[in-house]
């Protein structure tokens, strides 16, 4: 078999160590890749690349198609893009996927029954960065909602339900307010329901669907909504079931996807050898599934949950060193 | 001395119950007060006029300058303005005070300690319903911030965090991706802050600020933002406290204000007496701050209070019937 080649980027901050932690992690499953390693973040943006990619890593992820991802720090102030949303556009990856599940009573959290996959539109919406000042005072952002954009990412959201065997779609919007933009959202999310009768649906006003989702969470199960609602409530519903930390994600496109932990590059404690590698390390089990190495993803993930069941990997431990975690978790995985 | 004049709607579904519940109190309470009612929502919108309020409506706002509004509906649809937007543009009501704060052990929350004011800017961002269908396919909102509109609400945020012996004040913006428009807020943020030095300030990005205040809502003090995280963040706290129905709300211009609960018009309980009409009770409260009548709202505040902590308000009496609680509300209001 020759292995699936992909892209991996180790980022910024406590990227390299979690990316070490989970290189090992996919060796010891049995996964077979052929990595291409590119460089991306703080090092690139310090030679003056000022989008923070080099051509050379945006030819390798054209041709992998498959881009395991590292959280990067993009430097504050003018002149820089987002990369995240700048890698999002570029490739095209229309669906940002955020399982959120508690693992009660082994990661302490106040929602042990959560389980909650968050379908989040990833191009549109007020993400295009269009501002403007029109005036020393008054500046202005536009927000853009399309029609195919909304069917492809509704879509996507009954697709997984159906695939995934999960029962319910809830919508978020705010078309009380935005009946025009939002309102669209909201049409071809009842006409593409209509298509899926084995599969509930629901919508929600956004301020009421989060306090719910906050307070309530096992209520749901697939979310779909917009970019920026999708942004605030991905995090809600990871922070609550425990630990951002825990929550892996994958950005999907027609061509090309990515994946990635949740959380940031949390400078403050890299180095330390005291992050946590859980978020990327479930990345790389979607990314097994999405290339169809369906087994390896498998004995990661189960490795990794009777890790978590067995107390190893719980928030005090975390606390106690990586190296200690990680050792652990490539010895569950070679089981 | 002269009685002073306010305006009440009786509103829409619970709102009529809820209402009567609160001038109870009112009364009992010894408030000063002259009451001009006014027509607004369904009973308006079915006589034709679209935007749901009459002119005389109008004439007493602008005559009283304060106004006790109980939830209303406003019909679905393509035409319909949302009502408490008009009035909020009409009466230049630009900012939104929400204290949300939990009862525990009376009223059964998860987050026991929290105690937080969301100061909400209450006029701009996409709330103005500025939107166009550019295609059939395509359409467009456009959110505006302005350097007024961010002034005017910061300095609300901090003057009321000084008024009420609070520490501190944190922002919640968005200005990683819209670094023009929320960049301008957060600029404006850092200027105000220094003007306050005796009062803490911070800025959380927005996604993981609504994670932290729906995990850990205790952190948080005053939290000033922008009209539309504003709507989600204050449902996210009003519902963790353990009740969305306990939050009263003030809404504060240059010349006029407006007092209500956050909650809805909750039409499929209405008429049924199981409606908790602490939310408005508690608004009425703010309104008696508001025109200087401290003594009577203390005095409501506090037979409130009680009879939330001798278990005659908690949610299982809610369901016992509103009629009882009233009962009690008074009695309580007149010692
Ligand atoms: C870093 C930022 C641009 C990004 C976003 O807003 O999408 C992040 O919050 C996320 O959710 O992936
Ligand atoms: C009813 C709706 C227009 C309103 C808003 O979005 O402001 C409500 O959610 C609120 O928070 O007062």
């Amino acid at each position: 078999n020759t292995p699936t080649p992909i892209t991996i980027a180790r980022g910024d901050g406590i990227g390299p160590e979690i990316m070490d932690a989970t290189l090992e992690v996919l060796q010891a499953s049995g996964a077979n890749l052929a990595y291409e390693e590119i460089q991306i973040g703080e090092s690139v943006y310090k030679r003056g690349i000022m989008n923070g990619m080099e051509p050379s890593a945006w030819e390798s992820l054209r041709r992998t198609k498959v881009f395991l991802k590292a959280p990067i720090t993009t430097p504050q102030g003018g002149g820089y893009k987002s990369l995240n949303v700048t890698i999002r556009g570029a490739l095209g990856l229309f669906a940002n996927i955020r399982p959120c599940v508690s693992y009660h009573p082994f990661v302490s959290t106040k929602h042990p029954k959560m389980d909650v996959v968050i379908v989040r539109e990833n191009e549109e919406d007020l993400y295009a960065g269009i501002e403007y000042r029109q005036t020393q005072e008054v500046t202005q952002a536009v927000k853009l909602i399309s029609r195919p954009g909304s069917e492809k990412i509704i879509r996507y959201a009954f697709e997984y339900a159906r695939a995934n065997h999960r029962n319910k779609v809830t919508a978020f919007v705010k078309d009380n307010i935005m009946k025009i933009s939002d309102g669209l959202f909201h049409r071809v999310f009842d006409e593409i329901a209509a298509e899926y009768p084995d599969i509930e649906h629901e919508t929600m006003i956004i301020d009421i669907g989060a306090a719910r989702l906050a307070d309530t969470p096992e209520h749901f199960d697939v979310i779909v909504t917009l970019n920026l609602y999708g942004d605030i409530i991905s995090d809600i519903a990871a922070q609550i079931t425990g630990s951002v930390g825990l929550a892996g994600s994958s950005n999907i496109g027609d061509q090309c996807a990515m994946f990635e932990a949740i959380h940031g590059s949390a400078p403050t404690i890299a180095g330390k050898g005291i992050a946590n590698p859980s978020g990327l390390i479930l990345a790389s089990v979607m990314m097994l599934v999405h290339i169809g190495q369906a087994q390896a993803a498998e004995k990661i993930h189960n490795a990794w949950l009777k890790m978590v069941e067995d107390g190893i990997h719980t928030v005090d431990i975390f606390k106690r060193g990586v190296s200690k975690a990680r050792v652990g978790t490539r010895d569950f995985a070679q089981n």
